[in-house]
C-alpha cells in the first residue's frame, strides 16, 4: 500500500472512526484501524466487534494494498503536522507502515490486517429515511434516560420502533423515561422494533451534522446499519424484550403546570449545590401560582420560588435531582407542561405544543419498571 | 454582617482568592473562606497556613461582622447565577450564613470566625518593585523545573536572589535548570536570598495581570509578601540551602547551534509520540547544518531533520523529552542558541539576543546536583 493524501484530510476521516476504536480492547488489534486502498480511496474502519464504521476518502495511489495502524499514534501524528501532503508506505512483510512527510518518517509497528475483523455486508430490508438534523434532535433527547450500568443490558439500548408512519425512540433506566416520536413519510406494513446500544447512538449523535441531508437506516434481525453520505455506521441489536412503555406513562394528572423551562432548570441546578452523592432529592411544592422547590442537607438549606399556572392539586413531590435536570434541559422549548400524578406517582414533562416528545420521571427512590420483566 | 453587593464583583473576589482554599484541608475550617466587612469593604481571605492571600471589593454595608463560609457552595451559587444584587447576611450566634437572591434563598453552615488562622502583618524591611508584566514573564520562564514531589523540599521551591542591582530567579528539580535575571532600578546594599515555594508562585501567575502596573515584594527572614493592587499574598519562605547554581552552569561549549525553537520544538513533539513511561529519551545527533531527532521503542521509530547552523563538534546526546520539551516552550524567542557540552555533560538553551534567561538540561538518566546537598 502506498498513497499521499494532505493531512488535514486524512485527520477528519481518522477522527470520524475513532470513536469506535477500542480503548481496552480484548484483541490488541481492535486498537487499530483498518486501511485500505481501493480504485482511488482509501477505505477506514474501525470496529469494538459490537458496533463498527466504514468511511473513504480520496487519494493519491501509487500501488493498492491493506494495513491495520496503531490509531493513537496515527491520529497524534497527524494532530501535530501543519496540513502539508505526506505518503503512506505499508510493507506488508512485517506490518511496519512508513509515514513521510517534510524532510522526516515515522515507521509504526502496525496489525497483520488479515486478521482484522470485517463488517457486515449492508442488507437493505427494512429501511427508513429520516433528516439528519430530526434524527440528531430526537437522538438527543432520549439519551440522556439510557442505563449506563449494564446488570440489565437491554436499559443500555434505545428502543426504535416502526408502526404504520410512526417512528418511536424510547430509552429509560427504570427511574426515568423518554419518548420521541416523529412522522415517517409513507406506512410500513410490519411493526419492526429494535434494540440499539446507546454506545453505537452516542457516536452516531456526533457524525450527525445539521444539515438538512438524510440518513437511511436499515434494520434486520440482529444488526442496524445507518448511512450517511460517505460513512456507514453497524451495530449488533440488543438481544431481550424491551418493557412496554405504554403503561407506563400515566393518563390521570393531578396538578398540570405551565412553567419556564429555564427557570425551573436553573433552580434546581443551584437547589443541587447542596446536594450530596447519597442525598440528590430535590422537593417540588406546586401551589397554585407557586412552584417551591427546596432542598435541605447537612451543608445547608435551599428554597428556590418560581412562578407557575397550576391548574390542578396542590402537591408535594421529590424528585432526583439529576434526573429531573436531564429531562429539562432535553425540552426544546421555554414553555413546558410539568404534570403532576401524585407524591409517589411518576411525572410528565412534554412541550405545550406538541405530543411528539415527553420525559417521564419516578419520584425519587421508586422504580416504575421494578418485577415488571 | 449583613450586606448587599453583585454576583459578579461578588465572584471575581472570591475567585481571586480560591487557589489558596485547602481543597484536602488538614482543618475543615480552611476550606472555607473568611469574609469581614470593615468600612465600607468586604475582605475576603484564603490560607492553607503555608501560604494566604487577601482581596478586598467595596460592597453596601448594613451592619459590620465577620464569617467563615464554605468556598466551594458560595462560588459554585454564584456561578450560577445571572448579575444581580444579593444580601448576604450572618447569624453569629450558629454561623449560618443567609444568602437572599431573586425570590429564593440558601442557608449555608458555616464555620466560627474566631478560629479561622489571621495572616501575619506586613513588615516592610526589603522590598523591590518590578512591573508585573515582566515578573510574570520571568516566573513563567522559571516554574517548569521546579521539583514537583517533595521528597528533597527546597527543590520545589524558586530561589530569589537580589545582589545590588539584579533580581535573579532560580528554579531546579536536578535533571534541569532555569534561570532568568532581570535589572532593577536601584542597588540592594545587602544580599537576599529566599526560596519561594513553586505552589506560591504558581497562584501569583495567574494573578499578574498583563498591564504594565507594578508588582511590590517585601522579603522578611521567614516569610515573602506580594502586594498588587487590591491583592496581598503572603507565604512561608522554604528553609534549607538552594544549591550553588553558578557552579552547575556549564563554560566549554564544544557546540553552538543556531536553531528555529518551533521547529526543534515540534520534532520533539511528535518524537515523544513513540515514547512510553519508562523510555522517554529524545536523541540528537548535531551534524554540520542538520539536527537530527530519534526515537525507537517498542511502537516504531521516528527521525526528523532540522536545519541549524553549528559552529562546533559534531555530537550525539539524548534528553528527556519532556523537559526539553518544557525548556523549548519557556523561551520567548523564535532564534535560539542550542549549546552542547558533550554527550554527558548538561546542555544550555539560551536567546541568541539577551543573557538574561538560561536553560539547562541534564543529559537523560544523569543528575547533576546528585550527592551535591
Amino acid at each position: 500500500m502506498n498513497f499521499t493524501v494532505a493531512t488535514e484530510k486524512l485527520l477528519t476521516a481518522l477522527q470520524t472512526v475513532s470513536g469506535m476504536v477500542s480503548s481496552r480492547a480484548p484483541l490488541p488489534i481492535l486498537s487499530g484501524i483498518f486501511f485500505q486502498i481501493e480504485n482511488n480511496s482509501l477505505y477506514i474502519t474501525a470496529t469494538d466487534m459490537n458496533q463498527g464504521i466504514l468511511t473513504s476518502i480520496p487519494v493519491n495511489v501509487k500501488y493498492p494494498g491493506k494495513a491495520v495502524l496503531p490509531a493513537k499514534q496515527v491520529i497524534e501524528l497527524l494532530r501535530r503536522l501543519p496540513d502539508i501532503e505526506i505518503e503512506v508506505e505499508n510493507n506488508s512483510e512485517n506490518n511496519i507502515t512508513t509515514i513521510k512527510y517534510m524532510n522526516s518518517e515515522l515507521n509504526l509497528h502496525g496489525f497483520p490486517p488479515d486478521e482484522y475483523p470485517m463488517l457486515p455486508d449492508l442488507t437493505e430490508e427494512n429501511s427508513i429515511s429520516v433528516s439528519q438534523n430530526l434524527f440528531k434532535k430526537m437522538l438527543k433527547q432520549v439519551l440522556h434516560a439510557v442505563a449506563i450500568e449494564e446488570h440489565r443490558p437491554i436499559f443500555t439500548g434505545v428502543l426504535l420502533e416502526i408502526m404504520e408512519n410512526k417512528l418511536t425512540l424510547v430509552a429509560t433506566d427504570t427511574h426515568r423515561l423518554s419518548l420521541r416520536t416523529t412522522t415517517l413519510e409513507y406506512n410500513f406494513e410490519s411493526i419492526i422494533n429494535a434494540v440499539v446500544p446507546g454506545k453505537t447512538l452516542n457516536e452516531l449523535v456526533k457524525l450527525l451534522n445539521k444539515e438538512e441531508s438524510k440518513i437511511n437506516i436499515y434494520i434486520t434481525e440482529n444488526q442496524i446499519f445507518f448511512l450517511l453520505e460517505n460513512i456507514k455506521i453497524v451495530s449488533r441489536l440488543l438481544k431481550g424484550n424491551f418493557p412496554n412503555y405504554k403503561i407506563a406513562i400515566p393518563e390521570n394528572i393531578a396538578s398540570e403546570i405551565k412553567l419556564n423551562k429555564s427557570e425551573f432548570l436553573n433552580a434546581v441546578d443551584r437547589a443541587l449545590l447542596l446536594s450530596n452523592p447519597t442525598m440528590q432529592k430535590v422537593n417540588i411544592h406546586a401551589q397554585n401560582n407557586i412552584l417551591n422547590i427546596y432542598l435541605n442537607s447537612d451543608k445547608g438549606a435551599i428554597r428556590e420560588d418560581i412562578n407557575i399556572v397550576n391548574s390542578g392539586k396542590d402537591l408535594k413531590v421529590g424528585f432526583n435531582g439529576r434526573y429531573l435536570k436531564d429531562a429539562l434541559k432535553s425540552m426544546e422549548n421555554e414553555e413546558i407542561y410539568f404534570q403532576l400524578t401524585g407524591p409517589t406517582t411518576p411525572a410528565l414533562l412534554k412541550p405545550i405544543d406538541s405530543n411528539e416528545y415527553l420525559s417521564l420521571l419516578v419520584p425519587a427512590t421508586d422504580q416504575f419498571y421494578e418485577g415488571n420483566e
